[in-house]
């Protein structure tokens, strides 16, 4: 098959995670006899260095001619601190999600039995779990209009905005998750104090009904965010607007004590884009240190759900695997034992697949 | 002294261990001869009962001519999941707070040497755990206009709103909160994406220079959400709008192992509310088996904060210390010991204050 992956390393340990998973996603290539053809663009900090844009045309025209997007992180702190800056790298990040109409984020957490013990919370209540949010990415208080501020300056508002399709294709495709594993979907909402969060608890009740097999259940948000840590393994599949979601899922991100690790996809139309959930961590930028395998498993989920591989996919997780069965991995994770660079661990995974 | 403490019991739980509450408050007033006048109102699920207003007039005359409020818990499962109820407990806590201009929610978290074992963080995480929000609680999109939908229904919006004011007097109590403590203070917002929190980081930039001796940080929401697990112990006074507030309070309050020994305020009017952060746990109401320490704190903390009397705080905080030490606790903290109906506890406690 032909495959054309969009590249944006964008900013930090960006560049160097993505280079290991371009030589991974090579490797299979290779051994399935796919023609793969990658195309880089510019995005976040470093696309304003350069083009004064976060996201500039030119990229957006590489990822919509593009079968996916593999994604790095961006972010810089020269950026940071100035609630007055002009452009921001974030913006990019945003106009990017709503050009490409990627209206649903998902982000499974699940734990590595060798990393488990690196979890903040005890072995008994994050053994095992395994649960996945699909988060709404295009909508809500990230876009709603009206915001800015009064006149005067001395008064800010933002618009929470939902539409019954918007709630709909993102709660369906949570269902359609929730069919495929243990069968229980999460709404999480705030319905006791806001008007959206009733329409979303009021239309997943509607569709309900056509996933029967499902056992729905609808908590608040504030609820959510102790329950996630208390007992996290009686989640399955989470779905929350927009704001829920980034808070839950990043606070989910550190349940498996393999934050590094964790992966995620954009979905929503022709064009997929795949990401780690990590960020830039610009401290480590440049040392070839970075921990590569979450970007490596969102190559994986790239091959899973962009072009419907399984075989490609199930071969990447499985030389992760066996990257951490052997050690052979990056110093975040190393130990005490031998830490390897990151390119080390790209070539090593690269060569395993290969061999 | 003569105190007028108002007596909100509420659902669930609530009338129980409110009940142990005010055995503990007379026991002090007694101990130091404070003449103390109790005046209970109803609110929740039961006033909606009785009155159909979930926050009746003259429970809020109550609250209005008191020197304080001690309040136990509302919500009652026969009006959850329904999201066209037209009136919901909750409202009247909304009104309530609205009304009483109860700006500022205080939500200390701390462990108990003897139940952090509890905590589903591993010990090195959570041991020696102090942190305090300060949570804004009659802003934001709680109550901000427009809210509802549009004529049709097929779409629905909220909006969060905030004038400098409400950020500067919050934030002061903040910083003086800091400036007693270990004089750092996180400013919690979302300034990336929303317009509402740059105002509050920029209010907070603008403030910073009257508290030298404060250091201040500024961490995205998503970031504490993480970091609230990972490192509490990072953290001394977090300030926060209402929603971000509502949503890591919660958080928090699994972190110490003693959610049900842990006791709120809410301040910023001459009357001042204090209550358990635990909900009314309808399950265990009328059982005489719900823990009452959560709201014996909040009791202590009205006697510091609503009538500055530290040494009669101090008494029942030693007292609630003993009883931890002694065993003579409910069956949540139990552990395998004798488990100590509701009453008995206060009866205890009352006791061990004259005694
Ligand atoms: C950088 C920021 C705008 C972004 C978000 O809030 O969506 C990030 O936190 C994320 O979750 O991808
Ligand atoms: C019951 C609900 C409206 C309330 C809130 O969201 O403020 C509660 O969660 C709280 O934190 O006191």
């Amino acid at each position: 098959m032909e495959m054309n992956i969009a590249l944006l390393p964008g900013d930090g340990i960006g560049p160097e995670v993505i280079a290991q998973a371009v030589k991974v996603v090579k490797a299979v290539g290779q051994k399935f006899g796919h023609t793969i053809t990658f195309k880089e663009g510019l995005v976040g900090a470093c696309a304003i260095d350069a083009t004064g844009d976060p996201y500039p045309d030119a990229t957006h025209e590489i990822c919509a001619a593009s079968d996916a997007v593999l994604f790095g992180a961006i972010g810089d702190p020269k950026y940071d601190n100035d609630p007055k800056a002009k452009v921001r790298p974030e913006q990019g990040l945003l106009r990017m999600r709503q050009k490409l109409g990627l209206f649903a984020n998902v982000r499974p957490t699940f734990t590595f039995p060798s990393l488990v013990h690196k979890s903040p919370l005890k072995l008994d209540r994050v053994d095992g779990v395994d649960f996945v949010f699909f988060r709404e990415l295009t909508g809500g208080i990230y876009f709603g209009e009206p915001r800015g501020r009064n006149e005067q300056g001395t008064k800010a508002f933002d618009t929470n905005v939902y539409s019954k399709e918007e709630i709909v294709r993102l709660a369906r495709m949570g269902f359609e998750a929730a069919q495929k594993r243990r069968k229980l979907l999460t709404c999480v909402d705030k319905a006791n104090v806001m008007a959206t969060s009733r329409l979303w608890r009021e239309t997943v009740q509607e569709l309900a009904s056509e996933y029967p097999d499902v056992k729905v259940e609808y908590e608040f948000v504030d609820a959510v965010a102790m329950r996630l840590i208390q007992w996290p393994k009686a989640y399955d599949v989470l779905i929350t607007e927009n704001l829920f979601g980034d808070i839950l899922t990043d606070e989910a991100s550190v349940i498996s004590g393999s934050m590094g690790l964790m992966p995620s996809a954009s979905l929503g139309s022709k064009v997929k884009l795949f990401e780690p959930i990590h960020g830039s961590y610009p401290q480590a930028a440049g040392k070839d240190i970075a921990n590569p395998l979450g970007t490596v498993l969102s190559a994986a989920m790239m091959f899973d759900y962009a072009f419907d591989m399984k075989a490609e996919a199930d071969t990447i997780s499985d030389v992760v695997n066996l990257s951490l069965a052997e050690g052979y991995v990056t110093e975040d994770i190393a130990d005490g034992g031998t830490a390897y660079k990151t390119s080390q661990v790209g070539d090593w995974l690269a060569a395993k697949i290969l061999g």
